[in-house]
């Protein structure tokens, strides 16, 4: 438990009907009420709320409601109270500025949520989690983080530890009683053991490319030759004139990113110079650029003018961009584009056969629906081959890494009969990165880390 | 009572650690009700907050405090219900939709608190200073705000338009009785009250001013020569290179404004261009413009340079500057500028014995703390003259304007012994206006107008 009394306004500064300013610890309760009208605040029940004034010498500051939460039942497990005051920048500044002269302090950022952690109300992947849920924009990222709040993988995680320290403290055991060659670990229900928690680590890990991409948007890459309408389709996309467009083939030298969200999800589209040997030294970077960013997407849409290709050369570029991406294959859409300009019967039968053909024309906004209803399905299809629970926070990711590397290890040992002494550091090496995980092993460093990027007042 | 529910953020838009959604209407506590996690809201004590998650399709969408208030111990009078979520703008928006969903509908803005006038919670005065208050930037507006919302002057204009409605009635009886020439009103009685409402009104009239100016800041001109040095100091008070600086005489041609707090006194600076016969045609319009400041100012601070001017000239200026005020004085502040130039004790000689001189270098900042010592003084010094009850909008100020008016006409009516139909038409007047005041007399227009000022969710 801490020993000071922390304060901070707890709603988005600006302009509002009202803002709330929120006190944690064991002077919450003194504090507010030695400015507040009513007396008697310590007698009243916990989850209540009490109206009245706040007074700075003698003066009505503002009229307020002030609710009560009794430690441990509260969000930091300390006495808090949650001031709602009028939604005045000068107002709640008089008020904070009120309770620090009375003896609150200032908290950092996500101080409040660090003493949550700190008294056990949540774990540290629960509390990382808050932060993403505020900063969450997206059905898909709101989910996330809901699902990790709420426990997510935390549970499952703090089990199998548990009867892994079991096995550990067995096997130390046995060192002390070395000279007798006794085996207090059974070395089957080890195995056993070591392959659950390996298969659910692994599992997680294989979820973090999905949980990555959910979190921070899905990566398209929109690749095609100069003047295949790239940059069109992208300005239709977003609904905003955002790349420049011209018919002069090579127009786009930069890559540009930018984001829209389509049935929950957000997708960051990236048009990219258009892929061609070029003599342009400016223009070969673009080119280099889009290879680059081809390994890195998620799906990548290739956009082709119907009207100028023949099926054969169509499937050469498939070939290709498949061999580009190499043993990471994403999911690709051929994109027919300048439908509008050719006639759309003898287009479909060159190209007929070919997967993941689809027709539009970015110029007169044909076909982008069925486009959208692509790429939402594409990435679903990606998720739903992973598990429900997903991991999406890069910490976890190198924390499982991590756990999953000792544990491989141990496995090998085991298999090689290794002495118990190097099992028991394996094994103490997965506790110690599975701990980091849900915070059962932290330093001041780490929680530094994860809690400076909160807001203030969380 | 209004027969539908609304629903809107209360807390400022953006990314906080919190934000609060409120309900106020008939089906609140079923609303929530029907998304929320633990059953049995509507048997719960109001103000009692309960924590909980909200539903939406099965999945969670947040884990929420909500808190209860029971019509008519609410703010609106009616059922409220604020809902505390976390503060990411995509929750807060799927938590207003779902509750849109389930019949509730978007708040207009200023509707709680027009609806708290409805349900007399609070008179229209009060419901005003609610908007006042959440838009006061400093001590002084804030103090304002908070004595209107208190009640101001509402009770005691209410106790004397109850009066005045007394003797109305009365009057009007006598009018039915007309042929045989009773008295049921005591001319002197009514005489008195009519004086006392009066006396009242005017007061609160005259009020205005000094409410007008500590709302909206107090308008300070600066008027000098050219090249007294008035953009330096105006940098000075503002901290701020505003105003362009030059030694050039007459660099100033466009009056420029700004706010400074001082002792939570908001000043509005103005600077002007030097006063000066010019041949320059934009800078002739410059000076007419420092005239006309001058006119609206609430302080004259007048600069000169200490060691250009003598006694005489100095003493010719400051009449000049009264002259210019006419009927309306305000208080003229002489500010000796460029004291690092000269010999202070010569210069301290030169002007001594007039009153309302100090000594300051806008270059060097010297003497500054002084000038804001008396800018404050001078603003109290016509505060204290007025009374506690200060009124400062200008809706009010019209309102009493034309009671005051009906009253004093009623009083010359008395006086002259006129009919009692005349003089009981000049009261009903005045109890329009008064009514107006407090909103027992009110037009949808007028309501329309005073609550769309408000922003959403108050």
């Amino acid at each position: 438990m801490q020993s000071d009394t922390i304060c901070a306004l707890a709603t988005a500064p600006g302009v509002g009907a009202i803002s709330v300013i929120r006190l944690s610890g064991p002077q919450s309760f003194d504090i507010v009420q030695s400015v507040f009208s009513k007396s008697g605040l310590s007698t009243k029940d916990s989850h209540t709320i009490h109206f009245g004034t706040i007074q700075q010498d003698q003066a009505i500051l503002d009229e307020v409601l002030v609710s009560l939460f009794r430690g441990p039942n509260s969000y930091t497990g300390e006495d808090v109270i949650e001031v709602s005051c009028h939604g005045s920048p000068y107002i709640r500044q008089q008020i904070i500025q009120l309770f620090i002269d009375k003896g609150a302090r200032m908290a950092e950022a996500g101080e409040f949520t660090m003493r949550a952690f700190l008294n056990g109300k949540l774990d540290l992947s629960q509390a990382e989690a808050v932060a993403d849920l505020i900063a969450s924009d997206s059905a898909a990222s709101h989910q996330l983080a809901m699902q990790q709040m709420r426990g997510g993988f935390s549970k499952q995680i703090a089990d199998l530890r548990e009867r892994l320290i079991h096995f550990a403290s067995m096997i130390e055991l046995e060192l002390d009683f070395g000279e007798e060659d006794v085996e207090f670990a059974n070395r089957d229900d080890l195995r056993a053991l070591l392959i659950e928690v390996h298969k659910l680590t692994q599992k997680l890990i294989d979820s973090f490319k999905v949980g990555n991409v959910l979190k921070n948007g899905v990566p398209v890459v929109i690749a095609g030759k100069p003047n295949a309408g790239k940059s069109t389709l992208l300005n239709q996309l977003l609904n905003e004139e955002r790349a420049i467009v011209s018919n002069i083939a090579g127009t786009t030298r930069d890559v540009i990113e930018d984001e829209v969200a389509i049935d929950g999800l957000v997708f960051r589209f990236i048009d990219t110079a258009g892929i061609r040997e070029t003599e342009d030294e400016i223009e070969a970077i673009g080119v280099q650029r889009t290879l680059e960013k081809i390994q890195s997407a998620a799906i990548v849409l290739y956009l082709f003018d119907v009207n100028s290709y023949s099926r054969e050369e169509l499937i050469a570029v498939r070939d290709r961009l498949h061999a580009q991406m190499g043993d990471q294959r994403v999911p690709l859409i051929l994109g027919g584009n300048k439908t509008d300009l050719g006639n759309q019967t003898q287009v479909e039968q060159t190209f007929e056969g070919i997967d993941d053909v689809i027709y539009i024309s970015a110029k007169a906004d044909h076909g982008l629906d069925e486009l959208r209803k692509q790429l939402v399905e594409k990435v679903m299809n990606e998720t739903a081959s992973s598990q429900d629970v997903v991991v999406s926070n890069s910490r976890h990711y190198a924390s499982l890494t991590k756990a999953n590397e000792a544990l491989l290890q141990g496995l090998t040992g085991l298999d090689n009969g290794i002495t118990g002494d190097f099992i028991a550091m394996d094994i103490r090496q997965a506790l110690h990165h599975l701990g980091e995980l849900t915070g059962q092993i932290t330093t001041d460093d780490l929680l530094g880390n994860i809690f400076s990027k909160f807001c203030i007042g969380k």
